[in-house]
Order: C-alpha cells, then structure tokens, then sequence
C-alpha cells in the first residue's frame, strides 16, 4: 500500500502529538516537520532521524501538510501550501471567522487542485459534527455545549498578556446551559498587586462576560493538567414528537485529540475532490483507515 | 424555493411518522403514500387530503421515495422504485447484509442516475455515524453499544411467532459492555402452559445467548411504550495517549426518530452524486435544512 506522506507545520504541543498520532498510524509516513530556522536548531530527541527544515518546499513529495501554527497564523500557513497544490488540515479555531476563512482559500484550493479541512480539531471539529448530527435527529430545540473543566489555551494566553502576571492557567468550569465559569490562578510578577491584578483580568474581554474568580498560587506549574472535557446536550423534537433527549461527553486529553483528529483529517484529504471543507462537510468513512467494506461492515 | 417531493411507500408506525415529520419540514412536499391496495381501502384521517394509491409509479413526479417497509421487503422495494430513476432512503436494519445489499443496487443507481441513501435509523444509522467519529477520534479501543431500557421490534415479533403465545413485548435491558438482557412479557393462549412457553422462547435462536426473562401478564398492550434509548461508549487511544472517554446516550421515541433520520436523509439524496449510501458515507451537513453559510456559521 502506498503511504500517505505527511508533513508537520509547527511544532509545539500539537505537532508534538500528531507526530506521535502519524507514527501510530499504518497508512501515514511523516516526510519532515517544518519549524522556524531558529527554532530548528533545539531540536527535541524524537525528531532525530526525521528531516527538519524552515520551508516545506525544501521537502520530497508531500501530500497533506498538518498545520499545527497559532490560529492567528494558520490562514496565511494554509494559502502559501495550497499555493504549492498540497493538501492541508488545521484547526482553526476562531469560530466566527471560519466561514469567511472557507470562502477566502476555496477558490486557491480549486485552482491547485488540493483539498482543505480547516477547523478540524474537537471544538470546532468533532463536536460539530455531533452538533449537526443532533440536529438532523431533532430539528427543532436547543443544543448546549458545555466545555471543560479544563485548561482553556486562549483565556491563559488573554491571563497571561496582563501586566503584573508571571505565569497563569485559566481552567473553564461547566455550569450547564453553555454557562462557564472561569477560575484563574495566577503567579504575581514581584512589586504588582493582587487586587488590582484580579480586577484587570475581570475586567479583560476574555473575563467580562463570565463568572471569573482570580486565585493567587505559589507554582502554576504545579497545577497544569492537559485533560479536558465536553458535554454536548439537546433536547428537541422529531418530527412532532417532543422530548427527544441526546448527550454527549468526553474526557480527553486536549492536544492528544486535536492531534489526531487532525491526522483523521489528513487521510480524508486524500479521499475528496478539491476544494475547502469543515468536518460536517466530508463523509466520517474517509477519516478511518481501512477498507470501505470491512468498515461499512463493521461500524455500520 | 422548490420543495423536494417526497412519497411514502408502506404506512405502519414508521410511514405514520414520517408522514409528521415531512409535514414538519419546511423544504419537503407529500407527493403521496403508496399502500397495499387492501391497506388503502382503510385510510386513517390523517390521509385525508393525501393522495394514497398501491403503486408508486401512478404518482406525479417524485424526487424521493421514502421506504417504511419491514426490512426484509426494503431490498426489492427499493429496486424496482430506483428503476424508475426516484431516489430512495430505508431503514434497513439487518446489520449483516447491509454491505451485500449495497453492492446489489449499487449499479442500478448509477445507471438510473439515483441516489439511495440505505440503513438509515438510529442503528444502523445514527449510532454508525458516532461509532465512526468516536474511531476517528481514537484509533484503537474498543466501542461498546449498549441498548435499551426498550422495547424491541425484532424479538417482540420472534415471541409472537411463538406457539402458545398471544401477546408479546420483548424488553431490552443494557446491561453494559454490549450485553443486553430480554424481559418478555406474554399473554399466553388458552389451553397452553407457562413453563413450556416459557422454554421455547428461552430456547429460540432469537434469545438463547441472552440472560431471558418470561414473565405471564394480564395484558400486554398496557406495557406498551415506544420510548427507547442508546449508550455508546469508547475507551481508547489518540495517538500514544490512552484513556480517551467518548460517550453518547439517547433517550428517544423509536420510531419519530427513525422517520426522522429518514426524512433527513432523504434531504441529503438531493445533494449528492448517483450511487448508495450509508449514514456514515455522507456529510452531516447535507441532512440538514438551511443555507450551507448559515449552517456552518451556526454549527461549525
């Protein structure tokens, strides 16, 4: 069988974990990982014997880049590949820009002849997919996406900008109904204060909305779990039968399974006709590897 | 906007469901119901103002024919109305021959330019679709689909075909791990025994491997209740990472969800090239109702 070449964009915890993910799979060979030149020279243990390199172009044949960049990033990673009639997979995760992402590359991807799965991750991602699964179960009704707990990367990141803070972990607590609480525990820079620290966050766009609550520890190391957790809910109606009740949680390592999920993608890539799609757009089959009928058999 | 034209062939507690739920829908139309000719004669109120007539072809202009027929009709069914180049979509539930069906009329929907749509429930149906994603989230593990508390159809049927019996309403009980126990409640006929009953059922090829209640009551229609349920679990390994937890779990009425699905997938044989179907081969999206850019924006 002839192996899916795949080459990884970035290399943080994400790319550290589709490595990992790639490595697992039998259908997948990893050509090389992309990183900027100056980190190239630290790289970590696990990429000797792998070619590490600043610019995809430098690499052999690849057909599917997983880009694995900052979100901010990851638009402009995505046109200079596609540019390169390469397939790509990421996951974006800025929610009300996707739609206005899609449009903007599909017409570079139809041009090179390359397929796109942007927003591929668990949420945006799987948890679409369940969202639309539910949907198409019961049309009518209301679906709630409770998040966490868990370590939410974007608000530690807003936590992390505020002046006067030297390390934060902004966990996301579930309170139902798509309502989130957000406990922040914070390292405070020497010479800051607490209080007005804690306002600030508050204070924050991240925060303002939110039921937030600052607490001051010794070592924010000591704390960081990368486990997180969904619970999708909807009760709609069917036709005209009320009452419909659907759920659906998980517990997972965060990186873990946005990693795979992106390599999931990667193999659907290979199985479409050009152009950009989200993950409620491409069959669930393509994502498996494997035989139609042993997984039409088995899974159906 | 066009309407999709829709029929419904077979008009037990599924055609009568689907009936609801196409009259729910704001993009489909009722072409009419297609019965037995004897059924016709006997039309409930609901059919009032409905064209129903014995045969499809006597119908003006259908774009989808919705199959509500017991399985083991389906595959004929759906030959010949694919023959007249109509698309179909059926619940056909027997798990071990859904493959060998879709190959069957695989070259009979390409030649008549059709779409059928097949296996299209909840399971087989929507539980394939969360059996793939929960595999495409974690590669390996094991998923177990544990049914009930709820009454099913198959045994049900397989008690009644039992001498001595009747009335029957056979239970399904989760047990976990995809071990299920049958609770079977009986009216028995005059003039036969409790226990000989009783051990014919236990014996059938239908219950022998299962933990087998037989219980003798007064009156079985008062037990009757169309809810039914659902939980899929999966434990199992992203990348290098183990003990992933998915679960999704359902508490539904049985056949409004199946004449849902139906319905929505009969949305979905509009948007897709010639060919069969499962669940699991299509996008989520195209089962939806509703502009494309307004559904990614909303479930994306």
């Amino acid at each position: 069988m002839k192996k899916i070449r795949a080459a990884i964009i970035g290399y943080g915890n994400i790319g550290k974990s589709v490595l990992e993910a790639l490595q697992s799979a039998t259908d997948f060979e990893v050509v090389g990982v992309v990183r900027r030149s100056s980190s190239a020279k630290n790289n970590p243990i696990e990429l000797s014997g792998i070619t590490v390199t600043d610019d995809i172009s430098k690499l052999n044949v690849v057909d599917v880049a997983i880009v694995c960049s900052p979100s901010r990033s990851v638009p402009e990673q995505v046109t200079s590949i596609l540019k390169l009639g390469i397939n790509t997979v990421d996951s974006y995760d800025i929610h009300s820009s996707i739609w206005d992402y899609k449009k903007e590359i599909d017409p570079l991807a139809q041009k090179h002849d390359a397929v796109a799965i942007i927003a591929a991750g668990w949420d945006p991602g799987s948890d679409s997919v369940i969202r639309a699964l539910m949907e198409a179960m019961a049309p009518k009704g209301i679906t709630y996406t409770n998040f966490g707990p868990g370590m939410s990367m974007g608000h530690t990141v807003a936590v992390k900008g505020i002046t006067g803070v030297k390390k934060a972990l902004s966990m996301t607590i579930p309170l139902g109904t798509s309502v989130h609480r957000r406990m922040v525990y914070v390292e405070i820079e020497e010479g800051y204060n607490y209080d007005e620290v804690a306002q600030a966050i508050k204070t924050d766009a991240y925060f303002a909305k939110d039921e937030t609550h600052v607490l001051q520890v010794e070592s924010v190391d000591s704390l960081i779990d990368m486990g997180h957790g969904v619970s999708i809910s909807r009760k709609g109606v069917s036709g005209v039968t009320y009452n419909q009740l659907f759920e659906f949680n998980m517990k997972i390592n965060n990186p873990s399974l946005t990693a795979q999920i992106l390599v999931s993608c990667a193999r659907a890539t290979m199985k479409t006709t050009p152009g950009v799609y989200t993950m409620i757009e491409i069959p669930m089959i393509n994502m498996l590897c494997g035989e139609k009928e042993e997984l039409v058999r088995r899974l159906v």
